[in-house]
């Protein structure tokens, strides 16, 4: 399997002054975004905040996965990302990404979910590809016994 | 400057039969994913078209820049990402990226503009952050002398 997932974005005027869209794949969900909203708090997102959103998302799916085939499969997974942009001399960079999930999940104890939790991590397509340290934080909310 | 941009991800069920929804940070944008918008053609987002679409608004914005420092800031930047998501022996992975560039700008010609569009592939957060061979393609769309 080779899939291509394309997705555009486009900036009209200075980096200080203007603002630009990025168009979410076929779908064609348009999000704004500024150098304000990037550096600053306006409330519009940033490519940070889609690269967190996308390693969230696949690593939740990454970690199902696994537990699925430990024979565990959880009843629900939820990854926050956090993306860190730092200025430095050399300009801005991602050094780090801080990586947490919240499993409901019956029949795991807690030192077994984060041996899972790690194996998922590295599986996972797109924490592979980030070029950055990634911590890791795993929490068991709910364990119900089967 | 140290940020950190943070999102949230959230599955439920089994990878094949189950779905998640996807935050993009403070905005709370919440687009849904499942297996099938992520390797079939449910019309659907998915993890890849938010990294692409992190790209592209991350390099229009770097390419912009590096214009403005040469003296020749463009009137407009179009950035199209492509990720390919490859199925292996050992899994998904993400081994290239496609990266292309429609620039509006005057007083630059099209090896110029190859070359400064390089130096904002090399300066572009993101593209530093993706471990993926990132070709490049660079179209001088107009150029209008100033």
């Amino acid at each position: 399997m080779h899939l291509r997932r394309t997705s555009r974005a486009t900036w009209h005027g200075t980096v200080g002054d203007g603002d630009g869209t990025m168009g979410l794949g076929r779908d064609r969900v348009i999000v704004p975004f500024s150098l304000k909203s990037r550096v600053g708090d306006q409330p519009a997102t940033n490519p940070e905040e889609l690269i967190a959103a996308a390693h969230a998302g696949c690593y939740a799916m990454s970690l199902t996965n696994v537990l699925e085939n430990h024979g565990t499969p959880p009843t629900e997974v939820t990854a926050e990302s956090t993306v860190h942009l730092v200025q430095g001399e050399g300009g801005f960079s991602i050094p780090t990404v801080d990586l947490s999930c919240d499993v409901v999940v019956a029949g795991v104890d807690h030192d077994e979910l984060t041996r899972l939790a790690a194996e998922a991590e590295r599986s996972c397509p797109v924490s592979q590809l980030l070029d950055a340290e990634i911590t890791l934080t795993v929490r068991l909310t709910e364990g119900n016994e089967s």
